[in-house]
């Protein structure tokens, strides 16, 4: 995952044309962000390189989605690039079939990761795919294995060039989805859970945003350690899943103080607190443990509100930073610690070894991810909004898997609706502002929308449990 | 460990002599320490126990130390107390062999730490020795059982009453010193190590006072996990023991920059850093650590510079408290931990594990205490500031052992001295303050001062020590 290894393809990308949206030019930027004046400065070379290959290489185009600039939904764009990747020694060349989304890729959109380069630039941080390549000096990894990819960024695209280093073989009976699905939530929930947490039995956990990729992970890590209590945050529609899922005690944090409800049942507090979301949720979490607590912090998702970036929400974030004084840690006897994947760069044997235990209790039956919906690349926009909004239960998903020609017909349509649904945002965002934290169900935006049958079900699940709920 | 069980003795200290060094008058103190109003309050409530006791429980006299006032090694005074403890329910009455010197201990005499009420208060964390009573509701302790204490305070005495939880049965073949020597060095490298440190194979540890109590204890624990590697720091005489002890790379602080020392073997930084020291150390830590690692803070020690308290240093240590934010935690993948045993009140469990885990150990040969030398009641003074001024190597031990004639008449003599060398002291802090760290050993003061046989030996090694390094 170091970033002088990120994708190549990248570099390589001379020509760069925009393949659909092409309503959504993008308003007050500078041409350079299409034009791509960083392939150029490439340009000189490939010539050179492409006079030893063979044609295939130069007619050889593939998709990938270009973040183009910082803002909304609309500033992710599918692009055509043309040229095979170049291999470099230890890489392997993935043809890639899904892709999971995080967290970090929406706060990268609105400029707030600094793990991402500038634009343009594909974003992507896990994958799943079949190696079609293999550069010199790879040993361990064959044209045909299916794997699944962790890179800093670049895999949202039909195919990427990837140090071997970073791939894992996908165990049988494991799909393309969940292979997608499974890196970076399993990974960051276990080195949170197992190695700064140091979980053992007996012990109470606070999983925020529970049901959530990471948190539908650590709830199912929890449960491979016996007699864990685990509370989980999570709007009362998902309690029921979230509760099946392994959660011992679900809180609706929109209805209820979570700090309240955790003392009730625990009075003394938490072993553990994993805490996405900053601000001062982290000063709630840390008076929330018990001697000898951790309190893992891994985001501030708190700074996410609405579409683009909110200055307030990241200024308000920022004043309420949780720091720290050692003589307050030392008289409470915790430990705060802070976790990004991202940042963890060149830790190969750290997060191989939390792989390969992963796999173990993949293969043992004790975790799987859910995915919650598997969207085309030409719906990346609404697949972030999914997120962003917290109307997900599991992992939303990217399928490079092309898009029905009447499916795209009906994404025609809906573009030419786009700035009636802009305005529509804006107004919603307007409301939240009012609203505070109470954020609505968008009914009718979900009616619109075209889904792949797997996320339709998920959707028509949802609605059973709200009614079995009212 | 609670405070609200601690030392009913201490309040049944109805009449309180001094028992020696009558020209140790303290100067400028109001003679309250003295006639101590504390004990007086209690008075009222005592006539009627005791009409209810035995008319032994009335004789019974027993000395104990105790804190008059905040200040120098001479705040501690040897007394003898009137009355036997009364026992609460669930509380047992040991006869005190050995008790164990901490800094905690020193940090309190200047006033420094707050878990030690105010004086006059019997100072003491942990002791060895015999249960002589048992109380109501004891079911797991009996007369004669020999047992290890950890309390808040109030354990340097010949006798105390203690929750019968606080006592720990000391397996065959410990001595009544090792007993002494164990608990609070033990319990905080075992809970820093292996609960916050969560300590595994092939890592590293850099223990700070490597020599120190907390020091042995951690790097023996170190070497029970296969292929640790420990850096220790200790001034170059001590170099040689801490080596044959497990330290893999002792590094002479006084004279080497420690951070420039580990960066030349291990680049990378370190997995676990225990900090007794605080202020710009603690920031050294935390640069110091490799992603995923821990730093676990347990002290000030750098607030301690001479004899009393002095303003400079913990107003330099104060300045320079090490502050953390969560957003560089996040991008580091780093863990900031406090721990201090003396704020564990109550997690009488989590000790209870701890401790019997090293017990285990203790039979295993895997871990033994190391004493440096031993001391009579009298001694406290000299005995503390040995401690102090790192002069030693492991323990630093109190025995309730009569004081031989002889000795004492030797202590008379040298309390005639007094004077002299408190002028004396005065230089030699003066001198601190111009060199900096570096400390010089007290030869002279070495010879004047009688010593139990162990300690001779001690010293004796160390002696050789440093003419095999000359």
């Amino acid at each position: 995952m170091s970033g002088e290894d990120a994708p190549a393809q990248q570099q390589n990308a001379v020509d760069q044309k925009q393949e659909t949206k092409p309503a959504e030019e993008p308003k007050a930027e500078p041409p350079k962000t299409e034009s791509a004046p960083a392939g150029t400065a490439e340009a000189a070379a490939t010539p050179a390189a492409t006079t030893d290959k063979a044609p295939e290489e130069e007619t050889f185009t593939y998709r990938a989605l270009v973040l183009t600039g910082y803002g909304g939904y609309d500033k992710v764009k599918l692009q055509v690039k043309k040229g095979k990747p170049a291999l470099k020694a230890g890489e392997v060349l993935v043809r890639v079939k899904a892709c999971g989304l995080n967290f970090a890729d929406l706060m990268a959109r609105q400029g707030l990761y600094d793990r991402l380069p500038s634009p343009p630039v594909t974003p992507g941080m896990e994958c799943s795919g079949v190696v079609e390549a293999v550069g010199d000096e790879v040993t361990d990894r064959k044209v045909g294995d299916k794997v699944m990819v962790l890179n800093r960024y670049g895999l949202w695209q039909e195919v990427a060039a990837v140090p071997a280093s970073h791939t894992f073989l996908i165990p049988d009976g494991m799909t393309f989805e969940e292979a997608a699905a499974l890196p970076v939530n399993y990974i960051t929930a276990y080195m949170m859970l197992f190695d700064f947490g140091n979980l053992r039995p007996n012990q109470s956990v606070l999983v925020h945003s529970a049901a959530g990729g990471v948190g539908i992970a650590a709830t199912q890590l929890c449960k491979t350690v016996k007699d864990v209590t685990v509370f989980g945050t999570a709007s009362a529609s998902k309690h029921e899943t979230i509760s099946s899922g392994g959660v011992t005690h679900p809180i609706d944090y929109r209805t209820k103080d979570y700090v309240e409800e955790v003392r009730k049942i625990s009075p003394k507090g938490l072993d553990i607190i994993l805490d996405p979301l900053g601000g001062s949720d982290t000063h709630k979490a840390y008076n929330l443990l018990k001697p000898m607590g951790k309190l893992i912090t891994y985001g501030a998702a708190n700074m996410l509100a609405g579409q683009k970036k909110n200055l307030l929400a990241v200024a308000k974030n920022w004043y309420h930073q949780f720091s720290i004084h050692t003589l307050s840690l030392i008289q409470g006897n915790k430990s705060v610690c802070g976790f990004h994947l991202g940042y963890l760069d060149g830790e190969t044997e750290l997060i191989t070894q939390a792989m390969n235990t992963i796999l173990d209790l993949y293969k043992q039956g004790k975790v799987k991810p859910r995915i919650d919906s598997t969207w085309h690349l030409e719906q990346v926009g609404d697949a972030m909004r999914k997120m962003q909004e917290r109307n997900n239960i599991g992992k939303v998903i990217l399928t490079t898997e092309p898009m029905p020609e009447e499916e795209k017909k009906e994404e025609t349509k809906k573009e030419d609706k786009k700035e009636d649904k802009k305005k529509d945002d804006k107004k919603k965002e307007d409301k939240k502002k009012d609203d505070g934290k109470k954020e609505e169900k968008k009914d009718d935006k979900k009616k619109e929308e075209p889904k792949k049958e797997e996320a339709k079900k998920e959707e028509e699940k949802k609605e059973e449990a709200k009614k079995e709920e009212k």
